[in-house]
């Protein structure tokens, strides 16, 4: 029986909510399919992860070896395939609980840095699983930087083979998953040397243990390197290479190679390992990322209905704690942030496609628009989502805290995303090169890629809104965004030049204004968030009050922004401290607007009980019931050995009866 | 041997260290008596965390019990009593990994609420360990609000006993410390009924399990309630109640008295009990969030002069990622505040003290600007350094996210701190709620309490800074933070009058002002924060250099606040576009002058490496050695059952050699 507290918030729905799944999925085909995928996963008590909060690293890992094996058995019992339209849903459904996701990158590597005879002769291996790869590129001393790697492939031509060392300990390789304990093979990346000259970092594959016994070969030194603050299930693993020969085949040779004699052969272009790393950060949006930050406001927000605390009337019972205005701001703006964050994701993935399309064409033109797109909104993303979590949990006070909410450990994951493929500060510096040089390029009058066309008009007007309905209208709150965004990119153009003109080199002046570059970054990817929801709103259909519910979810999106920002949108005067005052009024408002319909917004994003694993999240609203009847299995309920040793003789000379 | 990277960064320190270290001690010898602590703790194997990391939730609970009852003799052995000048040195130095801190809140409550008959009769039994105490406050569904819990007491008149239940299953008492598995008594908070009337919240001393074989007492259900995010050495508990029968004499009597005819008597002052929590909330703040936050500094700013990525300079080593602005930005505003919160931290020791005095005199009038200043503090100052101590964390890139490191149990453990003691966000509307009632008072010109004098003084200037050297005036900054407290409390107050004279009922125009409350409540302890830091610089010895780094610090503090909250400077026009570039630009070069000095001033915290546990963070910044040899240390290195079981099968028929 659902909870009356939950049930009654879902009579009211403004807007049907399995239309909105539908649109979320991209059709109701899509729906029925997700749907099938989580069934068959969740109803096979293989994939449970019913005890997960309870396990030890050891147990966490093995319980992903186990799913992972199982999983090539269910795949084939089920029918699906790597290409089907079920695949994309698998891992979404086992919440990344699996081990083996760096054998993926193992075979990505190879086919995409791999010779044809190479791919021929490694990838059926790969696919059987007969052997298990990992993908070793960080090292304990090195990660973004990678021309700093010190790890070296030297080519000796007696033997035709290259000798890997780690000529240092801060050479070891440190991280890679699926390396501490079960990979047999790796792709290693090192400076390649021949004949003394180094040609720089070039990717091998190395057989790191035994396949029949699973010992490490011979001058391999692996392990896993212990405790993580989540990742339990993950084997991130070091490597120490002594010595280790590799026969002249086993480097990766697309695009380069070595010939017997030792002659260095570059071939095509390198550009498309950009588009690698582009793919990645991309991919990693919606599983990463989104799904997390859905799965923290379908909690914390289910929670806020059931939970009734103090009294908002004298007189009347305890009130749900969603209806105090300092709930609402912690939690109604993280949701419209899942839906304008999900749409974005649309965006780049189309973007992305479209690329990928004129990449096969051989025109590389739209490499440098979605390298910044995709390195800022990986980084705007994973940070405003990681925060959004963070604010999920802690609104729900001490439950919150407990693991069986579910919160700490989605908390503790994400947070990881801030940091993986490639940290995130440096990621906004990355886009902010592209919009300096973008900037440059529109002022001078050249033409530049179509998400920066903005940065040509620049804009010396006041922000025109005249009340406070006046910024419920995307135009204004767009144009606002839009007018920041060009104000630190060109005060920050500005300033660079200014330093270099003063006599302050290059370097120096850069890293001078990296702080306010990062500002500029930042407001360039908001902007284009903002813009993209507005955008997908005006495009949906008007039926069964889906448009109206995503206006009102873009408008707190976009007024939150302003709010939490005052002082951008301020500055130069654009927007008057009374126009300010009507945004915070405005805001304010939405939030009334949007608590009527919150629990079915989040109804919206299907997560089953199993996959949301939460005592505070469940979809009927018996917490108080499920955190007890859960924390009653935790282990922390058996017999501890601290009485017999030590309470024990502490208490034994007291009365029986105080 | 230390890292020359490390080594180079003490050899420019600006400053005495030792003579910093003795200012945050307060004095000399306060330092020796501290070391003598932390020596004679850390010497001892048996309070080893070295193997903290590794444990399971059991583990570290039998740890935890086993350095409670060894502490014991220690302190016999060293001659420390609770009274001594080392007793506050011993929880710091144990880094509060111990059990039985709930046994002393149970001492502690009894002392303040109970008879004279009854301090006499548990105390002593207490103080011997002869029982195991704890503190059963917070229900399943009830926490900050008190007037909502559940648990009831009833008196029967022909027994002389309390009949205590926990009628419904969000009446069950949860969270309380060491009740899960240890304790044998417990003070349960309970409405009080007599003749059927309910007489509101009283607490009982209650016996829950045997003293002889610790089996649960009749009527009474209780176990540990599962894994948390931190806190695995606690034993937080849960506790039904079904039917216990305890005598009257169990009931705390000092305020409250129930005669054996039923008759309920009131007695002496209530008041007394917010200066409990008041004190409990400042007393956390040193041991609980400073030094955490301190902890993570000095790891994160070792971590950053040693760990060296890409290049600043052609041509030049990679540079230390200290040496980026972009690094200097996140870590060195975190540096400041862990001073800045130090020196309110003994504003508010010695204002506490200072009402402790006048309530022993029968004077109560300083309780409310206490109860103000220690809630909005605590939210502050708990809300400010936990995001700080996640900074640092993310700071450190991947290794700040392995355990070794240790950041993440710092994070974990430091966010519970806003959670505990009373919400934030609630204890932040009741600073709010003492703010707009002397700011109505104030402008009514009647007298209001020191703290909140400065509301009355409304003044409507501008800042008069005219460069960005201006900036660096106490009086400029401190001004600038105080008009800002001003506006946002007297609007707010503006926009509640409003709503009420505009018809809206009191309660619902409090609920629809709470968001701007809130900012109102933060800005006016920024402001006293930053006012206190400014004068205690004032009165430091201008000897040894300390109070010229101490000036800097104060003054990125501030700056670090302005440039972070720009719209509340800018809004009213009190601080033009103009000066707020003068902000950044002071800010900026603030963050290269402490640059310089960063090591240093970690250092004058004195951690050992021992206290922070950390890989990243010892004295000598030996990092990725330190990082190797431990994760060898780790059980996932040992031999997993996943092999047997699954790789071997999937494996077996794969060639020997590829």
């Amino acid at each position: 029986s659902v909870n009356p507290d939950l049930a009654s918030e879902r009579q009211t729905a403004s807007f049907s909510v399995e239309k909105l799944t539908a649109l979320l999925d991209g059709g109701s085909e899509q729906t029925r399919i997700r749907r099938a995928v989580v069934e068959a996963i969740e109803s096979d008590p293989v994939f449970s992860r019913e005890n997960q909060y309870f396990q030890t690293q050891n147990e966490r890992y093995e319980a992903a070896v186990r799913k992972a094996v199982h999983l090539q058995k269910k795949m084939h019992e089920m029918g699906w395939t790597e290409n089907g339209p079920e695949y994309k849903y698998i891992y979404r459904a086992l919440s990344g609980d699996v081990a083996f996701l760096l054998h993926r990158v193992f075979m990505r590597s190879i086919s995409v840095l791999g010779s044809d005879k190479q791919i021929a002769k490694w990838i059926p291996l790969a696919t059987q699983h007969k052997l298990i790869g990992s993908y070793a590129q960080t090292e304990l001393g090195h990660g973004t930087y990678l021309q700093g790697l010190e790890t070296t492939a030297v080519f000796d031509t007696a033997t035709q083979e290259f000798i890997l060392n780690t000529p240092k300990i801060s050479a070891m390789k440190w991280w890679p998953g699926d390396m501490g304990r079960s990979a047999t093979h790796t792709v290693v990346f090192a400076q390649l040397y021949i004949h003394g000259k180094c040609y720089g970092i070039h990717p091998f594959i190395v057989q790191i243990r035994s396949l029949q016994d699973h010992s490490l070969c011979p001058g391999i030194t692996a392990g896993d390197i212990g405790p993580k603050m989540n990742f339990e299930h993950t084997d991130n693993g070091y490597l120490l290479l002594k010595n280790v020969r590799i026969p002249r085949e086993n480097m990766l040779s697309k695009f380069c190679e070595v010939r017997p004699d030792g002659t260095y052969v570059r071939q095509g272009s390198q550009q498309i390992n950009y588009f690698t790393m582009t793919t990645v950060r991309i991919s990693l949006i919606s599983d990463e990322v989104l799904t997390p930050l859905m799965k923290a406001c379908t909690i914390a927000i289910r929670y806020s209905v059931v939970r009734r605390q103090s009294k908002l009337k004298p007189g009347e019972q305890e009130a749900k704690i969603l209806d105090y205005q300092t709930q609402q701001e912690k939690l109604l703006p993280q949701l419209a942030a899942a839906y304008a964050f999900h749409f974005i994701n649309n965006y780049l993935q189309e973007l992305f496609n479209r690329g990928y399309r004129e990449i096969q064409r051989k025109n590389f033109d739209m490499l440098p628009e979605l390298h910044a797109l995709s390195s800022g909104f990986k980084a705007v993303i994973t940070q405003h989502c990681t925060a959004g979590v963070e604010i999920c949990l802690r609104a729900c006070g001490g439950h919150g805290y407990s693991l069986l909410s579910g919160l700490p450990s989605l908390y503790t994951k994400i947070l990881a995303s801030c940091i993986y493929e490639g940290e995130n500060t440096i990621l906004l510096l990355q886009t902010a090169r592209f919009l300096i040089k973008c900037f440059m390029a529109a002022s001078a009058g050249q033409p530049v890629p179509p998400s920066v066309t903005y940065l040509a008009a620049v804009k010396h007007g006041k922000c025109p809104a005249k009340n406070k309905l006046d910024f419920l209208s995307p135009d204004i709150y767009t144009e606002a965004y839009q007018h920041v965004a060009v104000r630190l990119t060109s005060n920050t153009a500005a300033k660079l030049q200014d330093l270099i003109q003063s006599g302050v080199k290059k370097h120096d002046a850069w890293n001078q204004c990296t702080v306010q570059l990062v500002q500029a970054a930042k407001a360039h990817c908001h902007y284009i968030a903002v813009k993209n929801f507005a955008e997908t709103v005006e495009k949906l259909e008007t039926k069964a009050g889906i448009q109206k519910i995503m206006k009102h979810l873009c408008d707190l999106f976009a007024l939150h922004g302003i709010f939490s920002n005052t002082g951008a949108f301020l500055h130069d005067g654009y927007t008057s401290a009374a126009q300010m005052d009507m945004v915070t009024a405005s805001y304010l408002d939405l939030l009334d607007v949007i608590r009527k319909d919150a629990v079915p917004l989040v109804d919206a994003f299907d997560f089953t009980d199993k996959s949301l694993n939460s005592a505070l999240g469940s979809y009927d609203g018996q917490v108080y019931q499920r955190l007890y009847e859960w924390a009653q299995k935790s282990p922390t309920n058996q017999m501890s050995p601290a009485y017999e040793r030590y309470l024990k003789p502490l208490l034994h000379n007291t009365l029986s009866k105080l």
